[in-house]
C-alpha cells in the first residue's frame, strides 16, 4: 500500500493506492468517519462487480449501509441524476457526519461528490475510483460535477474527499477501451514530468502492465499541483489541462458519447504537441515519440472532419477561459510545460485541420 | 459608508454599508472586478424598484450587462430556478471573471449565489441585499443555496463573494413585515452579544430607528464569527444558529409561507429562551425582556397547535445535527451562548405546547 498526502485548505486527506485495498475499505472509512450511516453509491456496471464485497466490509466495521445504484455512462451525468441522488439521501435521513462512499469511474465520482458536495452544503466523501481514469485522475483534487447542455462539468465545485482508495487490481475487470482512456492521462503526466516518469510511462505503454507504483506517482504529480492551486486560481493547476482544452471541444462535438474523455484527451494531447512544436519550440522528434506511443496503446490519431466546425466552436467555450480569451499549455520539450498561451484562430483551424486530414 | 472586513479562506472581502452605496455600485464593484461582463440577477419585486439604476452605474464605469429576472418568494427558491438562471448564463456565454451582481433579499442572494457558486465551478458574485434581513445575515458568511423538498437551505455550498454592498435606503421601500423580517435577526445579534448592542437593538426595536451604524454592527458580528468557523466545521459558527433550530422547524412545517423566516425565528428565539431559563440558568426576568423586544417590533408570540407535531417533527430533521442528534444553543445570560446542547423529546414538546398555547 502507498499512501499520497493531498494538502488543500478544505482538509488534508491521503490516497491510498494498492492492491487488495478495497477488500479492507470498511477499516479504511471507518478510520476517517467512526460511526453512523454509509451511503454506498454505485451504477449498474460497477454495482454487479463490487457493490457486494463493498457493501459487507462497511457493515462489518459497524456502518448502517444504504446502497444506491443509478444507470452507468457519461449522458446520465446531468442535474436530474443528481436530484435522484438528493432523493435518496432525503429519504434515509443522511445526515453530515455521515459518509457517502462514491464507487466507480469518473462518472461516478464527478457526480457523488457533487450531490455529497452540496447537500446540506457537505456531508463527507470517500472516493473510491473503479477506473484507471478516475484512480489517476478524477478521484484525486475535489473537482466534482455534472455535464450541462453542450458544457462538459459546467456545474460543479472543489470539494475534498475524506479518503481516495485506488485498488489497482479492480483494473483487471476493465474494458480495454477503458484501460486506454485512463492511459491517456497517465501519458499526460508523463509529458508534464518527462524524465523517469516519462521512460516508465513508455514501458508502460509498450508492455501493457501498470502497477500501482505507476498509478500512485501519478496521483503524487496531481496532488502536488492542486495542493499549489486548489480553485484553479493562479493558474498552476491549468497545467493539468495539457490536451483537455482541444480534448474538450471534440469531447463535446461528439456529444460526450462518440468518443471517451481519453479518447478526446488523446486527440487533445496530439494538437498541444502539433501547436507546441509551432508556438513553443518543441523538437518534432519528441512530438513524434510521444505521437507514437499514443498510438501504441491503441489511442486514436484522427477524428472524422465532419466534426471539425462544431469542435472549434466548443473549444471557444473552454470553462476556464478567462476575459483575455482561451489559454493553452503547450511543451517547451518533455517535462517543461508552458502555460498561458494564446493560439489564433488560423492556427486552431489548422491543427484541427491536420487532426481531421486522411 | 462603513466597511466591514470578512477573513476566509476563500478570500478576504468587504460588506461596505452605507446610503448611497446603491447609487454608487458600478465602481464598487469595478474596483474588484474590473472588466468583462456583469449579470446583473433580480427578482420581479425588486427590479422594478432598482434594476434600472443599478443597470445604468455598471454600465457606465464600462460593463456588458446583461439583466435576468425571476419571480420573486421563497418558493421560487428552487433547483428549478437554478436551472433558469444556468440557461441565461450559458446562453449568454459567461465566463469565470464575469461578474454576477445578485440583487435582492435573502433568496436572490441565497439562489443567484448558488447559481455563482456552481456554474463553471464559481463565477465572480457581488452581493446587493436589499432586504434588512439579507443586509445582516444572508449576503455575509458565503452560505448559498435552495431549499429541497421539506428541507429549508438542504442544498448548497458556501461560496463567498467578491464584495457586498448594503445601502439601508432600500429599506424605507421594504413592507412593515419585511423589516420585522430582518429584525428578528438583529435582535439575534443582540441577545448573542449582549452589553452595548444589545442596550442599541433595544433602542431600535422601541423607536422603529434603524441607522447603517447597526446594521454594520451586525455584520461585523456575523463577519467575526464567519472567520472562525468558515465551513460550520469548529462549531463556532453554530452560535448564530440561536433560535433557528425550532425556528427552521417551525419555517418548514408552515410551507416556508405561512410564517416568515423572521417570524419564524422570532417564535425560534423565544423558544430558546424558554428553553435557557429551564437548561441554561438564564434568569427568566432577561428572557421577559428578550420576549417583549421581540413583540415591541411586532414579531409574533405563538403560532397554531395544529402545525405543533409537523415542527417538531422537522426540527429532528435539522440539517446541522450530528451523529449525536439535534444541538442547541442557548444563553446563560444575555451576551453569554452556549452551544451543543441537547434538549430531551419531552421538553422539546413542552416548549412547543407553551409556544402553541392560547
Amino acid at each position: 500500500m502507498r499512501d499520497v498526502a493531498v494538502h488543500t485548505s478544505q482538509r488534508e486527506y491521503r490516497v491510498r493506492v494498492g492492491e487488495g485495498a478495497l477488500a479492507r475499505i470498511g477499516a479504511a472509512v471507518w478510520s476517517v468517519s467512526p460511526h453512523g450511516r454509509a451511503l454506498l453509491c454505485s451504477d449498474d456496471n460497477v454495482a454487479p462487480l463490487y457493490a457486494d464485497g463493498v457493501r459487507q466490509s462497511l457493515s462489518e466495521v459497524g456502518y448502517n449501509v444504504t446502497s444506491v445504484v443509478v444507470p452507468a455512462g457519461e449522458r446520465q451525468k446531468t442535474l436530474a441524476t443528481v436530484q435522484r441522488l438528493y432523493d435518496e439521501f432525503y429519504d434515509a435521513g443522511v445526515r453530515r457526519t455521515d459518509v457517502v462512499v462514491a464507487l466507480g469511474g469518473g462518472v461516478i465520482g464527478d457526480m457523488v461528490g457533487f450531490a455529497a458536495a452540496t447537500y446540506l452544503r457537505g456531508v463527507r466523501l470517500a472516493q473510491v475510483p473503479t477506473t484507471l481514469l478516475a484512480q489517476v485522475d478524477a478521484s484525486v483534487g475535489g473537482k466534482v460535477g455534472v455535464d450541462y447542455r453542450d458544457g462538459k462539468n459546467y456545474i460543479g465545485t472543489f470539494y475534498q474527499p475524506l479518503l481516495v482508495l485506488a485498488d489497482p487490481l479492480v483494473l483487471a475487470t476493465l474494458p480495454p477501451r477503458e484501460v486506454r482512456n485512463g492511459l491517456a492521462e497517465v501519458i499526460k503526466y508523463g509529458l508534464l514530468v518527462g524524465g523517469d516518469l516519462w521512460a516508465r510511462v513508455q514501458g508502460a505503454a509498450r508492455t501493457g502492465q501498470l502497477s500501482g507504483d505507476l498509478i500512485a506517482d501519478c496521483v503524487a504529480v496531481k496532488a502536488d499541483i492542486v495542493a499549489r492551486d486548489e480553485r484553479e486560481e493562479t493558474g498552476e493547476r491549468h497545467l493539468l489541462n495539457l490536451g483537455h482544452t482541444v480534448g474538450h471541444g471534440i469531447e463535446a462535438a461528439g456529444g460526450f458519447h462518440e468518443w471517451s474523455h481519453g479518447e478526446a484527451v488523446a486527440l487533445g494531447l496530439r494538437a498541444a504537441l502539433w501547436l507546441s512544436v509551432h508556438l513553443a519550440g518543441l523538437a518534432s522528434e519528441q512530438a513524434e515519440q510521444a505521437n507514437a506511443t499514443l498510438s501504441a496503446v491503441g489511442l486514436p490519431e484522427r477524428f472524422p472532419r465532419a466534426a471539425a466546425g462544431r469542435a472549434l466552436e466548443l473549444v471557444g467555450r473552454d470553462k476556464k477561459a478567462g476575459h483575455s480569451g482561451v489559454e493553452y499549455v503547450l511543451l517547451r520539450a518533455l517535462g517543461q510545460p508552458v502555460r498561458g498561451v494564446h493560439v489564433s484562430a488560423a492556427l486552431l483551424e489548422e491543427v484541427v485541420a491536420w487532426l481531421t486530414s486522411e
